[in-house]
């Protein structure tokens, strides 16, 4: 296999990407000085070598710890339980300001994912040093994510510590119309009074 | 500014390729092993340093020559005349079964694109060796790809070589109600007699 049928199918195996746009990427980059494709290969390696888990929490880190760990302003008496690191970005720029723990995952049995799999001992440590009042359930509305959640509450139970989760209801901008069922249950159940 | 962040930058230059989907790239990224994006760097790498135009054709070479010149059964009487080395493989699939020259662009005086940006003197080369009898202009169906054909239909005017372009007409499997007035109007031209 050629050089560049090598960096087509390394394209290809990318999510989302296809062969066509593999291919239209590929020849893209051939047009371009070569420096385009070295830079882009170097911010691969540094991502490869540098990132790590946080040994604290679990999201990304560059450092020995991550950014909100590393943060002394963060709330250390708060903290959200999330799936991946993607979603900290997230809560973050919808104004979270407490900390996170990432599970690496979400319970899963038919995929073989079960407790052991996800990053439990860090809370098990977290809630060992007795500094967390709240934590923030904010996994994935689907029905392992769902799961998940009630297996981490468990855990919680009966240490004093107050559980929540995100709410659920209307999405912003959406229409009535085309909202499905189960959200629309949903809205309709946790319905609030309007004063 | 972080090595992640550099990786979504890098991902979102590509074309076709918004912010979003550069997080969600970088992010897939970092649920595999390393060993993932180091293969796609040194692909890139492999790319950038190896491929280069072929002094014969401009063709993509990764050797001194590309595979097109390199192989002794192909008809050097028919030249095939393109804008970009993505067009080679196309044609080849297609069934061409002559040489190439891939100018490298198309005539366009308004981005700076004269004559001298494309590979003439490679054309030059090969007329002189005389072994051309038909040149297919095989330019892109837009405004500066006839533009290009038409510049390189008079370089090869009244040295006794057959000009041809390929045809003009209907898509496969299309719809007459949602073909556009130009392509109706070529196939309406050219129409052919059924015998």
């Amino acid at each position: 296999m050629g050089v560049i049928e090598a960096l087509v199918s390394e394209f290809a195996r990318l999510p989302g990407i296809g062969r066509k746009t593999a291919q239209r990427l590929t020849y893209h980059l051939l047009q371009q000085p070569p420096e385009r494709s070295l830079r882009l290969a170097e911010a691969l390696e540094d991502v490869a070598s540098r990132v790590h888990p946080c040994p604290e929490c679990g999201n990304l880190s560059e450092g020995d710890r991550c950014e909100v760990c590393e943060d002394p302003r963060r709330d250390a008496s708060l903290l959200c339980v999330v799936e991946e690191p993607s979603t900290v970005g997230a809560l973050d720029r919808a104004g979270f300001k407490g900390r996170y723990l990432v599970l690496g995952g979400r319970l899963s049995p038919l995929d073989g994912v079960g407790p052991e799999s996800l990053r439990l001992g860090l809370l098990a440590s977290k809630l060992e040093a007795g500094t967390i009042r709240e934590v923030v359930l904010a996994t994935n509305p689907s029905i392992e994510g769902e799961a998940t959640a009630t297996y981490v509450q468990q855990l919680l139970a009966g240490r004093g510590i107050r559980v929540s989760r995100l709410a659920r209801g209307l999405p912003m901008g959406g229409d009535l119309e085309y909202v499905d069922g189960l959200t629309l249950s949903h809205a309709l159940q946790a319905r609030q009074e309007v004063s």
